[in-house]
């Protein structure tokens, strides 16, 4: 057997919040300008009150309202796959098998948190939702959910994504969104921008500005955000919590779950529900994997930062590399991000949760790998994730032990394939880590009255 | 229930065989050079003995080989999915099922027919196979087959896909294919096009004509083709004996089962196994669904032709509209097809299957409301299975009666947004029938000494 199909019967019924089993409290939230805890009439501008609600929760379960899970059952319950031919070509002992997200409508798995968080707005009675996207998988994403739930999706597309990934721009506009290459005149923001740089290629920074100051000034329109916060990871858990019945179902446990971290929140929905095994003692590592180009686990350190560049996002207390340190351009645009999840980061930081980096051209050479082998051309977020379980499989191979391995492939790489290109034709060169950019990044990071002073970093 | 997953256990172990059913025997297949019948020994240099067996035989069930079940496993049994949605926003009392062979790593149903057709030609000992592709969709699932059982794949892509479509040519090359543009300085036929029209274009038939001459060449390679024979329509029939099965399971039988045609294997794939029920006096329809500018079925006549402009391959009886008529560019490449298989061909003339024509705006009218209600974004071709589909359940509306409707998602569009793109911006055309083209096309149909004269079309 190959393939653990769930039965669309037994996918889950409640979200599962790891905050309820931390061994202490998360440090608060910190409003940007005064720098003090914020409240939920902070983000009631935002967010729906429902979804600031699960942002602070710390019940362990969440239900999934109905028609969630009506949405979910257009793509899960997701396969979990046993990589059998991957194994064979490395002559493993290890059992290889990963959850397989990428069959989502928008291929990854973003639509995890855009169809709840699409519902619970149009629940409360918003008609639009705004948002930014890089690559533009949240993108298509959040528009393919709105269309579920009859909102208007208005995206914010950092500019030099919007000319070289037409295709992605392609999908959104195809569900129904509308998208703007940011900088745009339509907001204060990007005028601003524009005004001084008209040829501004984007950045995520400025997109963010953009959507929100929309969002904000809309009183029928509200923000979403694809990963980081606390929702979003919950939201995802139903990777993990399906991954546990379905390993079940194969008659195995994993030794090690891994999945690759940008904001995180892949990897959380996949790595969360194994966190009360983890705690009661059974042997089970949760592994975070990132490009070394921007190891925010491995090398940043454990801090209040803000969330973006403009200093408009609360101050929340994670890993980070400085909110204006500005990561490499590689081809897992997904994974570029100066700070992570705060639960990630706290998993991290309390030794649950391992880190580990990788330069791009080994995670290429994994995803060609696992394309040749197993058929699925991978994001290249995820081949990350594909080469800390190829790695790990051979290590067990190295020591001649058995080895049970899970991995999350988040996303195909469809759209993605001119990376691929430059692969092949040997034009992708590794970036180094820039440790005086980030050095110097770290400077600038908010000092906060009372807080402890930042730690050094988790690992190597 | 909206997903029926058939358990991998069940996954067909033979294919089905329609010649063994069909009232009458098939008309011989005829030599291109000399108009007589062809015998097992000329296809010999093109295709290994078990193929050439398979293209003749007579035999119900043709077992699947264990090798092929093992890689058929990596994306089978595919989903059959309840398009709810869809039906909503319809209004309709019909019930609509689509079988999703979207879902294969090459995102087609091609990889069916590409599996077997290597794993064949590597037992006998074959270390190439060479291809031609049109947009592409042929050539990446060859890509992955060969890749799978560690043959070399050489692919002729026609020059302007080659220019149009660099990300289906990086996919092939992801899975270790090596594709030329063709014409290409690589074979006679090639240089010989070049030395005349060095800009050329390219088309299928030049890009046939260079398959054929490197396979031919090479006592270690072979030909490959993706649809339009016998033997590929054997292959796909585990698409239609998985649906019949789910179908069951979902406690329906379908009224009418629909799949778009170009060379015909997707549709024959799907409906092929209905056939004994429809011929058991069941009252299924099979209905093929082309393109308005290629209208084989419905406008063409029922008669010997040869396969290709350049007449290098074999003379069949079938629906054609000329082999040298050149259908008008439309989005859907893959129906873009002069002749049909003669098996579809034989049930349409023989009034067991029906077909209906569609313009491309429309479809992509069908593609939209489908990706904006059951989320996948449908290739351009599959749209016009859909237009069908929506089209029967709009009539059980009108009607206030009941209906199951089954149609073949025979591709997702992911690599054909730019269509998307021009359909949006209300740039894409209806293109008018070209009746005069075909008139003179008809003309140079060959004439065989003693085979009844052609016959006038099908259907309006």
């Amino acid at each position: 057997m190959k393939k653990f199909l769930l039965n669309e019967t037994r996918m889950p019924r409640s979200w599962y919040n790891v905050v309820a089993d931390l061994p202490g409290a998360m440090s608060p939230v910190l409003h940007p300008g005064t720098l003090k805890p914020i409240g939920p009439a902070d983000l009631a501008p935002l967010f729906p009150m429902s979804i600031i609600e699960q942002e602070v929760s710390t019940d362990r379960f969440i239900s999934i309202p109905d028609e969630v899970i009506d949405a979910y059952r257009l793509f899960r319950p997701t396969p979990l796959v046993r990589a059998e031919r991957l194994e064979k070509y490395l002559g493993t002992p290890a059992h290889i098998y990963f959850k397989n997200e990428s069959v989502s409508p928008a291929g990854s798995h973003k639509p995890n948190t855009a169809i709840p968080q699409a519902f619970y707005n149009r629940r409360e009675g918003i008609r639009k939702l705004v948002t930014e996207t890089g690559a533009g998988q949240w993108g298509s994403a959040l528009s393919f959910a709105g269309q579920l739930f009859g909102l208007e999706v208005e995206i914010y597309m950092v500019a030099v994504s919007y000319q070289q990934k037409p295709y992605r721009r392609s999908l959104m506009r195809a569900w129904g969104g509308s998208v703007f290459s940011s900088p745009s005149n339509r907001t204060a923001s990007g005028r601003a921008v524009l005004a001084e740089h008209p040829d501004s290629p984007g950045s995520l920074g400025i997109a963010i500005s953009e959507a929100v100051e929309r969002a904000a000034s809309d009183p029928q329109a509200h923000y979403a955000l694809g990963s980081v916060l606390n929702h979003v990871c919950l939201h995802q858990t139903v990777i993990g919590i399906e991954a546990r019945e379905q390993m079940a179902e194969a008659g195995e446990y994993p030794d090690v779950v891994i999945g690759c971290v940008g904001g995180g929140s892949n990897f959380a929905g996949l790595a969360f529900p194994f966190v009360p095994d983890k705690l009661d003692g059974k042997p089970v590592r949760l592994m975070a994997v990132e490009p070394a180009s921007c190891p925010t686990l491995t090398k940043g350190v454990f801090a209040y930062d803000y969330g973006d560049i403009a200093r408009l996002t609360p101050v929340v207390e994670m890993y980070t590399l400085g909110h204006d340190y500005v990561p490499p351009a590689i081809h897992a645009g997904g994974l570029r991000y100066h700070g992570d999840s705060p639960l990630v980061s706290r998993l991290v930081h309390d030794g649950i949760a391992e880190a580990r980096a990788y330069p791009q051209n080994a995670c290429f050479e994994a995803a060609i790998l696992f394309a040749r082998t197993e058929g699925i051309l991978p994001a290249p977020e995820s081949s990350h994730a594909i080469r800390a379980a190829i790695d790990e499989a051979l290590i067990a191979k190295a020591e001649g032990k058995p080895r049970t391995i899970l991995f999350n492939l988040s996303g195909h790489g469809h759209f993605d394939l001119s990376a691929y290109d430059d692969y092949l034709d040997g034009k992708l060169h590794d970036v180094e880590y820039p440790a005086e950019a980030v050095a110097a990044a770290m400077l600038r990071l908010p000092r906060i009255e009372g807080a402890p002073a930042s730690e050094s970093p988790a690992g190597g």
